[in-house]
């Protein structure tokens, strides 16, 4: 990886182990600082306990170190029910925001070559106040990583009629569709699956179940596809042949479908910049989710999405809170508390 | 084609139509029969006003003669969301089942080569019984389509782990796995999006809403590298020729990720056998779907599964319905009125 000279590193972790890595590397070295912490989050640790006995864990260490201003972004390949979990803890939400969500890049056919899917995981429900947050979250997010000015904003459903999927679907395309020019995006109404990689929207809104369970679809598509053609290719002397002759455009194929050019998932909606990286992030991944957590923090779209939401908010949804049912609006305090369980 | 000299067809629609387009197939011809029915229903028809007011259609007269006997499987292409309302109105649902699902296939890694999916948009929602229910007809489907005496279940999540995703799925979970051995599947536990091709389950259980998405993105996404690989295959003369030495693996890879040879939605739970083709099937994937309800209608699990759904749904539903609030079952009579409307 060629050495971006605006970037400095606070690596947390036990510095029994990290010392003599960061040694073998002199380049890291000079723009690394290591942060001590004897203990880490397992793969497997619920959330809550997290909250609760996680304070010495590398992960609370570098939330704390966005949240005291050390530094401006967080990278982590660990637990995401965690990370969520502490980041709401240590960075706390936006004003106007009920969740946070997690926005992931999406291959597309667009100008971009990419689209914006969320909530991919953060929250396994939303209703249609959370759809609208994710609509503007996710817009302004797009609007500042691709330059767009006016993100073009879908909500996704089974079909594209109107009278189809649930009823806080519905309900969320109305929020949205009147929200638009105080969110500053267009909605073009409902999308459906097969609209992932379209060229007529930026981004995709959805609860964090289904947008989980889309993202992961897709990359297993993309792998069984790939694992395919490899078989195919290697099947006997004349398929070979073949690939050797074919070499440069299945370069091309693989190079603009990497799955780790995407790796990244944006946490939206926190007073701070974190980016979740997949688990199994090779260092071509890694990279790719530091340079974006490095694009974000430089373009101070943070602040200006918070500004946004906290205007649109204050008109938008006093009208849905003020047409609310008083016992609903317990539940949500309550399912609240449970954000970042997944 | 080549003639399956075991099958008839019964063609439902307008006679004035219908009669030169056969005329013009006498292959055809000796073994099909024209249904004459003045109506259509088309695409954006909501399925409540088709079960009020398509009696004349072509839709509602090939159900009919399902209902009748006069035919031992119907397959359209047409309105998925009447078609399952129709087939409720004039099928019935089967002893022991709340909601009817729609299973498709997916090609996998398995032996069969195939896994199978459900529900792909019969109900935008399933509490745990419904789910329950899925599980039961999935694995009842896939024996009998695949000679598979234990087939694999596993519930779709946004995790593996015990304490991940929406309560109605740990409550599912829990029903699943106790069912498992009268409803002669074996229960793997979660499994996740990237799971869909895997070679350790079967069935994969999920709510419409979810399976929808998921069966679109996934459709989608093998579309956008199927383009992608076009595309790079074609950029200049070296390419292309690359492409002419890779022909043979380049159409094996084809024909294993070939949609069409999936073709066919198969709705399950009612006193007939309905399969769906993709509205924009071509005659590789109506053929497909033909094939598809053939092999159902002759394999006689129809009668096998209904038996099976009545004995489970004694002796498991009964402790779910008891422990049920009395709001929550009138809630669910309610819901059931408007089944289909995706």
């Amino acid at each position: 990886m060629a050495r971006n000279g605006a970037l400095d590193f606070i690596l947390h972790g036990d510095e029994k182990i990290l010392s003599p890595l960061l040694a073998s590397r002199p380049d890291l070295a000079t723009c690394t600082r290591i942060q001590h912490s004897p203990d880490v989050v397992r793969m497997d640790d619920k959330p809550s306990q997290v909250m609760r006995r996680g304070k010495n864990t590398s992960m609370w260490s570098a939330l704390s170190s966005v949240r005291d201003g050390e530094a401006q972004a967080a990278v982590s390949c660990g637990n995401t029910g965690a990370l969520m979990a502490v980041a709401m803890l240590r960075l706390r939400k936006l004003t106007g925001v009920t969740r946070p969500a997690i926005a992931c890049l999406w291959p597309s056919r667009g100008e971009s070559g990419y689209n914006t899917l969320l909530d991919v995981g953060a929250d396994v429900r939303a209703d249609e106040e959370s759809l609208l947050q994710y609509a503007l979250m996710g817009a302004a997010y797009y609007r500042n990583a691709f330059d767009a000015p006016l993100p073009r904003v879908g909500l996704l459903n089974v079909g594209t009629e109107d009278h189809k999927g649930r009823a806080e679907i519905k309900e969320a395309a109305q929020l949205i569709a009147e929200a638009a020019s105080l969110g500053r995006y267009e909605y073009v109404g409902f999308v459906e699956g097969s609209d992932f990689a379209s060229a007529h929207v930026d981004v995709i809104v959805t609860d964090g179940f289904t947008g989980n369970i889309a993202l992961k679809t897709g990359e297993g598509t993309a792998k069984l596809i790939a694992d395919t053609l490899r078989e195919e290719f290697t099947a006997n002397l004349t398929s070979k042949i073949g690939a050797l002759a074919s070499t440069a455009p299945l370069q091309r194929l693989k190079k603009r479908m990497d799955p780790r050019r995407m790796n990244g998932g944006v946490f939206l909606g926190l007073n701070g910049t974190v980016v979740k990286s997949h688990g199994s992030a090779d260092a071509t991944g890694v990279s790719a989710a530091i340079k974006l957590a490095f694009r974000l923090a430089q373009s101070g779209f943070q602040d200006r999405m918070a500004e946004r939401l906290a205007s649109v908010a204050e008109t938008v949804q006093e009208r849905v809170l003020s047409t609310k049912d008083p016992r609903e609006a317990a539940s949500d305090i309550k399912s609240d508390a449970q954000v970042g369980e997944t």
